[in-house]
């Protein structure tokens, strides 16, 4: 399936935290620039989400705000 | 301040469209790796931000999907 | 590419408008059940998207909320 | 309460599942198609929702993606 | 309609500045306590929204990040 | 950091409960005007959040919906 999220960052899963309904996923799209995802223990055995593999974080462009150092 | 935001990955502003009331805005976070953020306008005047300069994307771990080639 | 959103509804695309950086998609995903999208134009564009083809509309489950009557 | 959210689609509870702190709840809002929401155990005590009863899925538009098959 | 947003923010409408598709509607809930929110057009032309009348900001508890002075 | 967030809302952390991986934070941003915030535990922690202490709400202005009473 092909998404309209603008921002679609391959990489590899480095670490998975389930807790009881929700679990926090993280991924390294570039040496050192990390991403985590907070999704559903239920999307984590659906997608048989394992560290070590490849995955991509995908973010609406809607939910990314700038932030600029004073 | 300091921010509960998981993700806040700092990069160069690459581009800066503005609409007429909301604004796409493109980070380099790593070589070739983009983030476009949707902003308001209001937004892209008080930060004055501006092409070529450093900034940070920030998300909500929350609003981090995670795909996985089939 | 499979995902982790909990909510991926298959439908027909009935509506398109775009603004100047934003667009509204309708998309019918059963008879009467219509939801509508907010993506930007570039989405739009990309995914070479038209009214009356089958699209899915992609929800996380932690942008979902409960309404219940008095 | 009216809303702005573009989306409100009724249906049926069909499962409530509390974790610790946030609860997924299931609505069926048309034959086979359900929605998941993640919300807080506050929120399921509060509305008092319970399985069998109508209630209503509600997501702002700007929370909507779209897929598209390749 | 009961909401389980656990964040809904009655005030006074003091702005409403309507884009293409998009409007930035500013609420004051308190004394120089003002939120913006950003909804489409569509939606305040539904709710018949005018500058000076009562209504609430309504927000998702997984929407809201908190920030701390270094 | 400044921040293209519209909602920017100083208050006093009135309250923290965590769960397994997700907390709960109430913040009091004007006399009986209080905001949920559900944010992950690390955040809690990196944060060094203690109940008394001031702290702000961050929310992006498209994850602000408007209700209007009928």
């Amino acid at each position: 399936m092909k998404l309209s999220a603008r921002n679609i960052l391959e990489g590899r899963v480095i670490a998975i935290n389930k807790g009881q309904t929700t679990a926090h996923v993280r991924i390294e799209v570039a040496p050192n620039v990390v991403l985590t995802a907070s999704i559903t223990n239920d999307a984590v055995d659906d997608l048989a989400l394992r560290e070590g593999e490849t995955a991509s974080a995908v973010i609406k462009a809607s939910d990314v705000m700038i932030g600029k150092q004073d």
